[in-house]
């Protein structure tokens, strides 16, 4: 038998001992746990950035995973804590919409309130629901207590709006960047499957700020030192990178600056 | 048997390898051994503050966990080198005021000095007693070696003198902040038992900076959007936050600045 | 049996989901294996860098430790996927030199091209091999697979030209900053068997900037708090640091720069 597998995913950063004190808690009530840390760098409070890396990098794990997601602005109001199963893993997490990519994307899919005192600390705090609620829940589920007894079954959880591309004109699609990653490409909310069919992928233009990018290339090494390229990258969503350097400074663009998709009619 | 669990806490930061050099040194030792991390960005040399967080941090992990903390300002200095044994814990670390609140803490507790050559590397470098003095040590407890074996017993650790909460008039009490998370919460060295007895909760005022809070309130979303706040905080010391917004930005302070509590008489 | 450990060195950082998605994806391949990271701090795409830190930090690893290194300004061009195998551990990273340190040091050693489509994933990214390639092939070593199944044998890896330290005058060798670790320490790339023979460790004159250090001491506390000091640090190069200061910032100068080390006739 594998050791359980949970991947914890929050706006805690690394220099507190939160993400800590949460394996501790997690290591107490299942001694065979293992962790795998997906990032706890996302921006403080930012739900919405915390559901696009967790669909990003949940099916890149083993059948089983057990996924703890803490990005929690409402602790501590009348937001439920959610346990979420699907035909391949189970999911963690504040219901604030963080789970909402994850729902859409399942074949097989339930949902539960965590409800249970049995599968909390004996004191819950008001302002750290990961270390009393999110982590020991994620702990018993490795541990073997089945979704149904953390509490009643739920039909729907919180969705969230998140920006799609849109047709801005007909040869014209408008998305915008939502994820800024650590070698500065510009991850956009336009897939793969947005792009318009039977343009070759040279005569795309991708304008970022003002300034124009000529093509959908498929590797760094087509542009030039220095020089920005488009693709897509390897999340399935138009990217803009520049080769070896670092495409947001190069822009001078943040998330939620806008990216144009135009092609010939 | 679960696999033993060594906890680490350091000012190594994550960017350089020395962490992870620890680490190969112990499962080379104790192959079984598993690791969490509590936290690597302890201010450089900032024995206090590592003291701080393991202390609110240790009593959350199971029983039998080895905590290897190092923050070691006099590496190379004839300062000791030190195991301790508490009721539930191990912990390894310089004998410089790291340990001294979980000794404080502990109800039964013996400390030993690390001196003997066979639980140490071959050869011992001037700057690096992490990776040849107290890796080797936690990963030979976790392997089963007793305490005993590792040097002498010493009746008393070094002390860390910690600023302390202190009555400045007869309603005013006068505290300091001792830490600032990731998120801009001060956390102050004011703790639950020391708030006055008999006072309503609204009735307290909590002035930081040249600013007053009113109330102590249970959660955050007590408080409107942008609106700072003051309540006992997960680790049981009163803490000042922002609702979704930055404390030690929004009242312009750092660790080590005074906060006070006043009540009416 | 202890589980086999991947030790992870990239210069992917820790707020994206890259290096969780490398780990999920070697938990699927090898569910037993442990993982502890090297850094994911390497300066993007600073492959000589990342060498020098492997090289630094490999020998602490226990035998059959399998390192997985992915430092890719490449990703998508020709260059080959590489995997290492020397008398102690196993090593897979692109071939562009940040293997060529390991490989110098190897008494015995083979290295293979990763070739085989079985032990990569299905669907093969331009820009992610860390996830698609590599990875995959850690794990699969991990797991048991010998490195002569993922490709044909190669006589000789990509080098990387690194600037020796060298005799400039007589009585003066000429080195530079390499790196600087988190505490401002500058490591050079002079070794302890660079110092000249038969000249007291009092009498070298350790060049920084414009300023000179006289003399090289063994610990830290041979210097006044925030005076300089030279050492041969716990890697067994030259060393500059500033008693609980910080270095890099003391003398104003950055990876590149020249140190120089004089002695008298």
């Amino acid at each position: 038998m594998p050791r359980p597998l949970i991947a914890l995913l929050t706006d805690f950063g690394l220099t507190d001992p939160y993400v800590g004190i949460m394996k501790g808690v997690m290591r107490g009530i299942c001694p065979d746990a293992d962790f795998v840390d997906i990032s706890h760098g996302v921006r403080p409070q930012a739900v919405g950035q915390a559901a696009f890396l967790l669909a990003t990098s949940h099916l890149h794990f083993p059948d089983g995973t057990i996924f703890l997601c803490v990005v929690d602005p409402g602790v501590g109001s009348d937001r439920a804590a959610l346990a979420l199963k699907t035909d391949r893993h189970l999911y963690v997490a504040p219901d604030n919409g963080l789970l909402s990519l994850v729902w859409r994307q399942a074949k097989a899919r339930a949902a539960h309130m965590i409800v249970e005192q049995r599968y909390r600390l004996p004191e819950v705090s008001h302002t750290f629901h990961g270390r009393d609620i999110f982590a020991p829940a994620a702990a018993h589920l490795a541990a073997g207590v089945p979704i149904e007894a953390l509490g009643p079954s739920v039909p729907d959880i919180e969705e969230l709006s998140f920006a799609s591309a849109r047709r801005e004109e007909p040869t014209c699609l408008r998305g915008e960047i939502v994820h800024i990653d650590h070698f500065g490409n510009l991850i956009t909310n336009i897939r793969q499957s947005d792009l318009p069919r039977g343009v070759e992928a040279s005569a795309l233009q991708i304008q970022v700020a003002d300034r124009a990018v000529q093509g959908l290339v498929t590797t760094y090494s087509a542009a030039g030192v220095g020089e920005p390229l488009a693709h897509i990258g390897s999340s399935g969503m138009l990217e803009i990178a520049v080769r070896r350097g670092h495409a947001a400074k190069h822009f001078g663009v943040d998330v939620g600056d806008a990216v144009r998709l135009r092609w010939p009619r």
